[in-house]
Order: C-alpha cells, then sequence, then structure tokens
C-alpha cells in the first residue's frame, strides 16, 4: 500500500488513540492506589480485588454488548449499516462485524473500553468496606454492559438524541446537543450517581456515624473519620489519575491530525490549571477552617478539578479553566460536608468528586464555552449558541442542564433498580460480622501484608537450631572465607531432586 | 532537509518506537513492584537490589554486545554489511558501526535493549530470597549478552534460521519461519525456562516444603504458603506490568505508518481481551476451587493472558484472544500446582506465568492464526500456511513446536551449565543463616522500612530535654505567637556554620 | 482545513511535546515517591504536602507570570511583537496575549510548565523535615515565578544573552551560545544550587550531626545516618523518574518532524546508557567501600547519571553517555561525602544529585560534543565550536563554564535573599518540638498510616456485642446459608434514611 497523506493522518491518528487510551488504562492503576490507601488497613486486599474485578468485568462486558450498545450500528462508519436509533446502538456485538472486517473499530474500541472500566471503578469507592463481591460484580456488569454504554450512545455516537455528534437536527436536542467534551457528564456523573445511590442504600459502615441522627445534627456528636490508612498510596493514586487524565482528556478529541493538536494542547493547558487551581482552594478552605494542612482534602480537590474541566477542557480559555477549578474545589468540600449530614457515608467521596463536580463540569460548559473553541473542538462554522458568558445565550446552558438532569435520573434509577432487590434478599451487604471482622480476614485469606515484626513470618528462626554463629550484620557473607555451603544438617532444607 | 512524506513516515515510526520503548522500560517498574510485594519482608531490599542491578547490567550488557549478537551485521539496514550468519550476529559492538554512522539504529536498539532488560527481570521472581549477588549478577550479564539475544537473531533478525524476517527461504526454516510477533517465546519462555531451572538447581527456601518428599505427595503434609508480604505493591505491580505491555505489544510492530496502526490497533484489543479472560479464568477457579477470593491467583492470571497472547497478538481475532486468554489461565493454574507437586519452589510463579504461558502463547500462533492477519501484519501476500483452525494445515503448528522447543532447551542448557558449576563452587546461594535472618539485614543494612512505632527512628525523644511544653496537636504551629525559633538550648541543636 | 504535510508537521510535532510533557509530569509521582520512602516515618504527610503544593504552586505560577518572564515577547513567535530584552521575557501573562489568539503557545506552555514543577520540587528534598510551610510556599512561588524562568530567558529563549537559539551574534555569548540540551544547568543545576543554600541556612536536622564539629572532623563521632523509611517506595520514585526522564531528555527536541526523530532517538540511548552506568559506578564504589550493597547510593547514582547526561543527551556518542555517567556517579558520591564533611544535611542528597551532577553536565558538553552531533541538534551547519576532546577548541568549554557559574550564583544569591530574612524574622524553621514530634503529628493530623495492629482503627471490635459466633476464616460468607442480613441489633449499625 503506498503512503499517501490521507494514509498519515489515518496512522497518526490511532496512534494518538492507543497511546492515550494506555494513559487511561493507567488510571485503572491510580484508582486501585488511591482506594488501597484510602480504606482501613483491614480492608485492602478487598478494595484490590474489586479493582481487579472491575477492570476485568469491564472490557469483557464492553466487548461482548457495551459497545453494540453505546457505537454498534453508527453510521459514521460506514459498515455498519444505517440504523438510526437515538437511544441505544446495536450490531457489532463481540466485535463480531456483519459486513467486512472493519480495522478502523479496533482503536476507537480499546479507546472506549477505557473509559468504560472508569466509569465502574469509581463506583468501587463509595461501596467500599460493606458490600458483598457478588453484589459489586452485578453492578459492574450492569454498569458495563448497560448503564454507561446507553448514555455514551445519547451523547458522544453519531445517533443520539443529546449528541454534538448527530448531523440530523431532527433527532437532535438542541442546536448543538449537549456538549460533554471528555465525559463530566457521561462518565463521571454516571459513576458518581451510582455512588451516591448505592452509597445510600448500603448505609453506611459501622459506626462511622452516632446511633441518633439528630443527636450528630445537634452537634453533640460528630461524625466519626475513618482515618485513610496509607497517604502514601493514596497520593500516588490521585497523582496517577492527574497523569492519566491527560490520556482521558486530550485524547477525546480522537484524531489528531488536521489541526486536532491544536485542541489536544489547549485541553492539556485548561486540564493542568484547573486541577491546580481545584487543588489550592481546597488546601486554602481547609487550612482556614481547620488550621491543619489536610491532604486528603487536598487530593481529592485535584480529583475535583480535574472532574470539573473534563466536560469543558476544549472549549473554554485559560482564566475561565483557573475559575472552573476554583469553584469545583467548592462543590467538592460543599457536597462531601453534605453527604456527612446526610449520613450518607462515601468512604471514597466519589459522589462529591465525581457526581458534584461531574455535574457543575457539564454546567459550566453552558457557562464559559467560548465561540471560537467551539468551532475548533466540534466543527461547528459560526455557532450560535455558546456560553452565557460570551453571550451566547441561554440555550447552550439550559441543554447542558437538560442533560445532566436526564443522566442523573437515569443512572440513580437504574443503580437502585439493581441494588434495591439485592438488599431485600439479604445479597448486598456483608454481615456486620465479617465487617467488624475486616473483608481481607474473613474473604481473602488474611491480612493484605506482613509486618516486619511478624514471627510466623519467620518460622525458621524458631524451629532450626543454627549450627554456625549468626554473621555480625556489617560482615559480608559474600567473601570467600565467610561464604558457607547449604548445610545439609539444617532442618528443613532440602536438597533438590538432581542436582 | 525538506519535509517529504517518506521522511514523514520515518519520524513517524521511531517517535512510535520510543515511546512504546518507554512503556517497556516501564515494566522495570511494575516488575521491581511485583516482587517487592510478592517475597517476604526480610528480603525487601534484597529483590529491589536485583532489579535495579540487572536493569543496569542488561543496558551495558546489551550495549557491548548483546545488539552485536541479535541484530549486527543484519543485512536489513544498509550499512552493516552482508554477513548472513543464521545462529548469531557479529557487528556493531558498542554500537560502533564499521561503515558511516547510522542514525536509524538508534530507535531500534533502545527498543530492543529494554526487551532484554525484561528477559533477566523475569527470572529475578524465581531466584528470589536465596541466591547470592555475585551469582544473580553472572545470570544477569550471562542471559542479556548471550542467552537472548541469540534467540533474537534466530527469531527476529532477517538472517535468523527461524525468522518470518529472513526472506532467504533457503535458511529459514518453514515456509513462514516461527511467529512470534512480540515474544511470547524469545522473551517469556526463555525468561521462563531458566527461571525454571534456576530455582530447580537452587532449591527450595527453608521451610517451604516438608523435609520428606514421599509424605507430601501423600497429602500428609502441605506445602507452606509463604505469604507476600503486601498485596498492595504486588497489584501495583502487575497493573503497571500491564500498561506496560501495550508498549510491548503493540510497539513490536515497529512500525506505524503504512497501515501498520491498524495492526496495532488490533493488538490493543487482543492485548487487552486476553488479560481480562485469563484474570477472569483464575478468579474463578480459584473461587470454585478453594472458597476464598484469591488476589494472588488472579494477578498471575492476568499475566499469563498477557503472555499468552503476546506471539499473537496481531494474528488472532478478539475471540481467538478470549480463548488463548482462558486457557492460559488453565495453564498457569496447572503448572504453579506442578511446580509444588515436584517441589520446585519458584516465589513469584515466573516458571508458570512466563515459561508455561509463553509456550502456550507461542502454540496457538499455529492453531488461531488467520490469513488475515497474517497478511496484514507480516505483509505475507497469500499465506499458504497458518492457523490449524483456520484451514491453514499442520505446518504452522509444527514450526511453532519446534521453535519453542529449541528456544526451551537453549535456554535450559545454557542455564544449567552457568549455574551448576557456580554451586559446586559453593557460590550460587546464600548460607542458612543469611537465608534465616533474611538478606535485608545481613546484606543490605537493615530492613527495607522503618516502622512508625520504631523506637530507634525517634532517638530524639529520647535524647533531649525539651524546655517547652509539648503542642496540642489541634494546635497549628505556623501562627505567629506559637512559633519558636530553633532553639540553641536544645541538646543537638547545631547552628549552621555561617548564617 | 485540508490536510497538507506542513499541517501534519506541526501536529506530530504538538503530539509529541504533549506526550513528552505527560512524561515529565509523571516525574511529579516519581519525587512524590522518591521523597516519602527517603524521609523519617514521622514527617511522611508532610512531604506528600509539599510536593503536591508545589506542583500546584508551579502551575499557577508559572501560568500568571513565569511563562511571560522565560518566554513572553519571544520573536521566534509572531504575534508576541519585536521586543528584545536579553535578561528577561514580558508579554503573555496569564497566557493572554495582546495579539491575535495564538493556539500555537499552548503545547509550548505545558511543556514549559512541567519543567518549572520539576526544578521546585527538587528542593523540597533538601529542606525536608524542617523547613516551614509558609517557608517553603514561598520558596516554591519565588523559584518557578521569578529564579527559574529567567534562567530558562537566558538559554533557552530566542533572545537569551545565554542561548544557542538567539540567532543575533551581538547579543549571544560565544559562538554557539551556551549548549543545555535539556537542562543540566538550566533545571537541575538551579534545582541543585537552591538546595544547597537552602539546606545550609537552614541547619541540619536535630541530632543528624554531634553537636561538636571538630570531634567529627577528627572521626570521634560520626554522622547519624537517618534511615529512608521505606525502600520500596523510595525505589518506585526512582525507577519513575528515570521513566519520566525519557519525556524530559528526549522531548527536549520539542519537535519530531523533518529528522528530529533521529536526535530523540540518540538522547533515548544515550539517557539510558549515562543511567546504567553511574549506577553500576556508585553500586561497585560502595561495594568495594563498605562491603554491602547499598540501595540507597545506588539509586541515587541512578539519578545523578540521568541528571550528567541531560545537558549533553543529544550532543555526544553512546561511548562519551557512559563516560559521562561514570564520571557522574563518582561526582554524586564525592560531593555527598563532602555535604556529610561540611555538616550541610540534606536529607536526599538533592544538592548532589542534582547539583554536582549538573554542573558537571553542563561541562561535560565543553568536552564530548561532536560536530555531526551539534549540527543536527542545533541545526548549526559546519560547526566551528564544540567538544574540546574532538578538536571543537576551548571556547565552548570556556562558555559551558560562564554559564554554570552565572546560573549558580543567580539560584545561589536569590536563594538566600530570600531565606535569610525568613530566618531572621522566625518563620524559617518548625520549632525543636515540632521536629522531635513531627511533623505530621504536629500539622497534618496524625501519622501517615495506619497499622494492621492499631486497636483505634477496630473500634467496633471493642464495642459491640457480636450476637453470632464468627466465621471460620475458611468458610465463606457468600454462600447463601451462611450469609447474615445486616443486624439491627448490633449498636452502632444504622439503617440508611429510606431503604
Amino acid at each position: 500500500m503506498a503512503v499517501t497523506i490521507d494514509s498519515l493522518v489515518i496512522d497518526m491518528n490511532q496512534m494518538w488513540l492507543i497511546l492515550c487510551a494506555v494513559l487511561v488504562f493507567f488510571m485503572q492503576v491510580g484508582f486501585t492506589m488511591l482506594e488501597c490507601g484510602s480504606v482501613r488497613a483491614k480492608n485492602v486486599s478487598n478494595i484490590i480485588f474489586k479493582n481487579v474485578l472491575d477492570a476485568v468485568i469491564a472490557i469483557l462486558a464492553y466487548w461482548i454488548c457495551g459497545w453494540a450498545f453505546a457505537y454498534g450500528g453508527d453510521p459514521a462508519r460506514a459498515t455498519s449499516g444505517t440504523k438510526t436509533n437515538t437511544f441505544i446502538g446495536s450490531g457489532e456485538f463481540c466485535l463480531v462485524s456483519s459486513g467486512a472486517p472493519e480495522p478502523a473499530v479496533y482503536a476507537s474500541w480499546f479507546f472506549q473500553a477505557v473509559f468504560a472500566a472508569t466509569a465502574i471503578t469509581i463506583v468501587s469507592g463509595a461501596v467500599a468496606e460493606r458490600i458483598t463481591m457478588q453484589a459489586y460484580a452485578a453492578m459492574a456488569v450492569f454498569m458495563c454492559a448497560f448503564i454507561y454504554p446507553v448514555v455514551v450512545h445519547w451523547v458522544w455516537s453519531a445517533q443520539g438524541w443529546l449528541s454534538a455528534f448527530n448531523t440530523d437536527s431532527a433527532t437532535r436536542f438542541g442546536t448543538n446537543g449537549m456538549l460533554d467534551f471528555a465525559g463530566s457528564g457521561v462518565v463521571h456523573l454516571v459513576g458518581g450517581t451510582s455512588s451516591f445511590i448505592a452509597a445510600w442504600i448500603l448505609g453506611p459502615r459501622l459506626g462511622r456515624f452516632g446511633t441518633n441522627r439528630e443527636s450528630i445534627q445537634h452537634k453533640q456528636e460528630r461524625a466519626k473519620i475513618f482515618r485513610p490508612h496509607n497517604r502514601c498510596l493514596a497520593s500516588l493514586g490521585t497523582l496517577i489519575l492527574w497523569v492519566g487524565w491527560y490520556g482521558f482528556n486530550c485524547g477525546s478529541t480522537l484524531v489528531i491530525a488536521n489541526g486536532a493538536s491544536f485542541v489536544a494542547a489547549k485541553v492539556a493547558v485548561t486540564t493542568t490549571l484547573s486541577a491546580a487551581a481545584a487543588g489550592a482552594t481546597c488546601m486554602l478552605t481547609n487550612f482556614f477552617l481547620t488550621h491543619t494542612l489536610d491532604i486528603d482534602a487536598t487530593l481529592n480537590g485535584i480529583l475535583a478539578g480535574l472532574v470539573s474541566i473534563t466536560a469543558s477542557c476544549s472549549l473554554v480559555e485559560p482564566w475561565a479553566a483557573v475559575t472552573i477549578g476554583l469553584i469545583g474545589g467548592f462543590v467538592y468540600l460543599g457536597f462531601s460536608r453534605l453527604l456527612v449530614m446526610l449520613h450518607i457515608d462515601d468512604p471514597l467521596n466519589a459522589s462529591a468528586v465525581h457526581g458534584a463536580a461531574g455535574l457543575w463540569g457539564v454546567t459550566a460548559v453552558g457557562l464559559f464555552t467560548t465561540a471560537n473553541n467551539l468551532s475548533s473542538a466540534y466543527a461547528v462554522a459560526n455557532p450560535e449558541k455558546y456560553g452565557l458568558f460570551y453571550g451566547g445565550g441561554w440555550e447552550q446552558l439550559g441543554v447542558q442542564c437538560v442533560g445532566w438532569l436526564v443522566i442523573l435520573a437515569w443512572s440513580a434509577v437504574l443503580t437502585a433498580l439493581l441494588l434495591l432487590p439485592l438488599k431485600r434478599l439479604g445479597h448486598l451487604r456483608i454481615s456486620p460480622e465479617v465487617e467488624v471482622m475486616g473483608l481481607d480476614d474473613q474473604e481473602h485469606g488474611g491480612a493484605y501484608m506482613t509486618s516486619l515484626a511478624q514471627p510466623e513470618e519467620f518460622p525458621e528462626a524458631v524451629n532450626y537450631h543454627l549450627p554456625y554463629p549468626m554473621k555480625d550484620s556489617f560482615a559480608y557473607p559474600y567473601l570467600p572465607n565467610t561464604t558457607v555451603t547449604p548445610s545439609f544438617g539444617v532442618p528443613g532444607y532440602q536438597q533438590p531432586m538432581f542436582f
């Protein structure tokens, strides 16, 4: 095949998409570490297991039907027919296309599948330390196979009723459709809403709030803070998420050639600024309120800033990104206090970070979008409706609000429809005994780590009589005169079979 | 220099190769963390040291002669002459070329060098907690300077007797040569076989198996499981490996322009699906067998799925990738049980994950390769021989089996030739005393971490009389009225020289 | 917009810059983990907070004025006017340009901003465990808003008096200007010098050195080594830094098209080789001197190798990279001993790793640069002045030495001008009591991690009477007959509001 400019464009775009998808997949590492560091020590193995489980389930579910419901039969891709359904896609189940093999589908599938994995992982934090594994697995399957793909179809496919990529104005809601560039609504609000509902239905962890709701509201009792068990891991996770977010936001250009690199570069800048602004907001607010330097709030503030800018990252100017982040920081702080007041126990604050900030992010598009940016990012020539603050009218803001309202309702109702029956059947929550003892001990074969001092880790020290004096810890045993060949006299030493 | 389409193609290909090589190098972080998390707490510093050591040695050894043996004198690169040797390369030792400077060599060298580092790192897990540092260093040099490069020359150079890139059918074995796209055989089987042989020769860790082999086989005694000391680190490492694997597999296209991006995208999809399928297999199998949710087996299952698909990632359809991963999960589970039965102690299960699954991966190419994929990935027009299940005949399966048989024999024999003399001389294994006390204490100056409660970490609290009352832990010492300038009266406080 | 070769070139260059900038930002994760692992357990939360704080401050400060001082008004970019100032830039404060919107600025800003974040993060290690948060915040603002951007303007802008990109020979110092490809001087020497001065002014941590300087110099007392609290984290951080360094060095080509990929590939090779050579040097030297296998020195050696090659990575041959790394290893080892002799307490050895090795790296350019490499990397046709060892004369070496001398003086003087008044006012150093108790406990609400055995983490185990017998740890609670619905009789269990 001869190399032409057109083939180079395709290769470059796919290279970009693959590399950004790898960065998005890297966010799985970030979520796992953040959650490991934020739960109590007795439930660390369990939260690792849930994170690995949801990655595996997300991939398989998205392969079987998630992609089909989201983008299957999209007229934008030639071989998929011309079915039009503004609610849900169909076609290409298990990546099997009815027509000729379509190689272009793979890069897109990879990018979208890692997004789906992100959506469910958000929920794992909110339900941590008390949901049963089978309920969580059911949640993961339902989320990646149905709840999330349908929202993707609405907002990002070429057929969706809310989609800016739906070129048919008859089936599209609003002049531009809903603008959610990288998924403050599609990914984070979906995950955050499910988190909120799931945490509510599950109930708080034992001992998190006092027994009497009124007494707490009268500030006679305080909510007990379950401290994150390891802030190194929490900060490692958060910073990795920040790194991965560049794949998430910049990669949402989907292409890089034909000038899209300018959009991607602007996205990198707005993403960076919003995260920093939100982090600074939470850092300073907490300092003035509590006179402590609160790492946990700062890290969550950074995440809230990232979520807030995700919808509008390609649509706003740098100063607006700073403003969006700053407000996003306050949205996070306020909503996390609201959760405590409502006695809803969200161990990772997932509903505040992803839900509330995601909702703010979708809304902010209607306020700060400039006409120029809308032109470059969505190829809309001479846009009529854009950000309210730039004189673009109220319409876009309205469309955005309808958008988050529908997404919120959809995610909330479906999550409840899945979890309430599970609760009634007694399969939703682990028993109080298991919760007290810790899931690691009860279901995963023991604590996630062994201590240096733990005697069972040194069984030999107990069992074996050592015929030699112990080495001075500064002596170097490799020197010829101190090397001792393995001693067959030491009990427990076993000679290999043939050597 | 004027920019042409041809120069853009070269630049794009090199950009791709560099970025993928960085991802592969990232796997060093993954291996280090996985091994840190999987050994016992008393040997963590030692395993870190070994991982850093082998990265350093691999790079220097590959620079000095590894590259020369693998690709030196390859006729595919113009300046390197036309020597043909199907067994071993020669030329470009220390990256010094006899002819004119050849800038194109650098991107390839970087990509191949990080592969070499991967091959030796695999072994470090199998010999963990008992091999001496000098024996391990010798192993690393020998592996990266000779064992691995020669296999690369056979399978991936333009001259090798097994190589699909050898265009001379007279010196090539089989119609297509051996197909090992990203190195299930070349990298993982080599590393896994050396792991197996090294673990066998070394013998098990003290106390791992009972003293009487027969009694265990009669199930009267059980093998003692040495629990991984920190599952956070083990999961961190595994997930990072998964991320890095996209560089490993997708990057093995070597180029991205001229339609190679379609191959790379398909590789990303098959790699993802196989990892998920294998992870799910191990998760579920372990649950049904033991009724616990076993993180360690799930993580190793994911790795086994990645190893299994590595050879065929560009050659099979998505459903086949799921199947290959699923079988790869069982191969891992079975082989790791076999190791216990044989009383071969492989602390990281490296021989199961990389050896057994690598062997399965090479074999799977002969079963699932489609003609279309072989065409795109290897530029074979109208292939005659391909996967058995697609009617491509038995030949490719036979070539694959000969391939792994030769690689297995080569790695096993050379590993034994190095380690058996070392064993005889008493330099292979640390003394039982050091093993009991832990390598960290004996050779690395102490435990890998200090505990919060460890009194020696707070010497000041013991030694100094504090003239001031301790602050309330909620008071904030930055406020002006509570700030105290460093007090010269406090013993141990030393004023800097001039200020 | 029609796609042309020219537009593809721009898109490709921006893609490269964005992805490399993400890798550089990843170094923030590396620094955080390295410092977490290297301080004492009682100050881990504090060092995390400082690392997060400086990332946030660096970004905001670089947005407000850092970029303006570094590159603002650069004639290389069309809309920025033609002001020429060889000392400091002006224009584009807050990324607001006076002229038309200039989309090309975003990718450059992103890449430069993450570099600025690196420069300040270096200092956090040297002042760890004893500087107040307000002094550190002031340092971060001053560094990213002024000290660092001005040096960037000198060496990297199109106007700077030291800059190789300044095409006006009347305002440029030397034939080529100072050659500092990726910033051994601009980034690491600035950070390292500030580290040295700050550590000196702050004074050592309590108890680090004996009370009597003379007695130590007579070797009657030894400097107390404060052991790194967790080597897993330190090695994780170092290896991540190595990974990120490929973005730092390779990305400093700024472009990838038009043959720059050959430069980037060579940079990857020299970077890899120098790191490995320096790591091996420190590993072996320490082994022969102390007969222990010192992980900390090896890891720092690798970093010193990376710093050493950063200036010359595109300008030297592979063998020279090995030599530069090897000498860089010794420079690190020597300078870290000198610090101990001077009783300057640099907890992370930042002044040795970044300062001393950075200085060596800038100097090495004057020795090892070849004419060919200078041609390719800096587009200098027929260079007259290059490396001394290649017969390029003494001039370049002289320019390099003037370069580091000026950078060193600038950073040292400004750092002292900021910190000495703070010290006089009593705002520089935490009180001895806080230092003894640990910053985490006093300012961040407690230790960075909770132990498995910590009773306060299991309040329920104390408070609740469990009406059910505890489960056998092998029994699986998910099986229907063992599942117990949440028991309202258990005190502390609270039914959610509506469900």
